[in-house]
């Protein structure tokens, strides 16, 4: 890899909302893209956008903008979209089921194995036709199928427990949904989803309209 | 109110992060904390966190850090989660019950009213204690209850429309899961949940780590 050094945490952030811009754009047949239509499009600044596509060498030219298609391969790759992962979700309430059809319609790259479980009654069973296994069995499967990612979808009491069991069973990453933040050693990946957080931020939107109004 | 200047969208979308951490503290009875050992517990620079606080007249003193007290509910009053939110969850599927599941265990502030559903067989029914209705009766039920926020765990192809149905509804904010970007006029707040961009951060990690085994 030719790379020198690592991009910053925050740039990575945005890259997949560069994704998403850019594969809208490829759908509807755009081949170029000025910083500027991208700053006004996805609300980010023009300068900050020219900044993180210069971090990993963007094709940008001054009045000739970016190659969408280009640009879009490129996040594709740093992102590691152009590998493919296997992933494996514990629990298979709601959420597991959520997950497990969001990612039938997703793409590519992430593959759902298995779906483990504690409840025998799913034991066995298909959820949208992934198979569910019991949780007893985990780091045999993960061991025999290189599983990349395992996805908690656990109540939180179990969280760490089963991030800690992951890792034991040679897991790189953790997409954790139980709103509990896991922990886990150096070299491992987590990303903890705290769905209440955009909620607040979406609660603070409307306590600033209505004094607003009041105010009026 | 008294602010002169709303504070700016990146601090706000910061706040929900102190705001767990603080919680944190509060549970393990932590009466003080400063800004360095706050840097270190949730990777943020601790100038930025003093900038952050400074914004809203943070309570910090030299030497002496902040009352977690005071800044949770400082933080709780910015973020409007001392008022109520009446809200109402649009497609009874896996997402929607995970939500309506995940709001009940959750502290304050949010109540789930109803569901609204197209499935006949599901309306007139109870999902986790909360009735489903049919999607006819959407527009009614908003004006009546005053509803403040809608929540869309639609198929990606109805969630424009039912993002339209709401805001004709007077409903003010929007947390969308459809993973479709919802668009609306002015002085709507919309939160669009991007679940996979965690994923793809997630995947970034994990092929970085493949190429350091590489090099080694």
């Amino acid at each position: 890899m030719q790379e020198t050094e690592r991009i910053s945490e925050a740039v990575i952030r945005r890259l997949p909302r560069y994704y998403r811009y850019l594969t809208q754009l490829e759908a509807n047949n755009e081949e170029r893209i000025s910083s500027s239509k991208m700053s006004k499009d996805i609300a980010l600044n023009a300068s900050q956008i020219r900044r993180d596509l210069n971090c990993f060498g963007g094709f940008g030219q001054q009045g000739y903008g970016y190659s969408v298609s280009k640009l879009k391969s490129e996040i594709e790759r740093i992102l590691g979209l152009d590998r493919s992962y296997n992933v494996v979700i514990i629990g298979g309430g709601n959420m597991g089921q959520a997950l497990v059809k969001y990612h039938k319609n997703a793409k590519k790259g992430f593959n759902v194995l298995m779906i483990f479980e504690t409840d025998e009654k799913m034991v066995g069973t298909k959820v949208a036709g992934t198979e569910v296994m019991h949780l007893h069995d985990i780091t045999m499967f993960c061991e025999k199928n290189q599983v990349d990612i395992g996805v908690i979808c656990t109540p939180k009491e179990s969280a760490q427990e089963i991030a800690d069991v992951l890792v034991g069973a040679g897991i790189k990453g953790i997409w954790n949904f139980a709103p509990a933040t896991v922990l886990v050693r150096e070299g491992i990946a987590v990303e903890n989803i705290h769905l209440n957080d955009s909620l607040y931020v979406l609660g603070y939107k409307l306590s600033q309209d209505e004094d607003a109004e009041n105010f009026l």
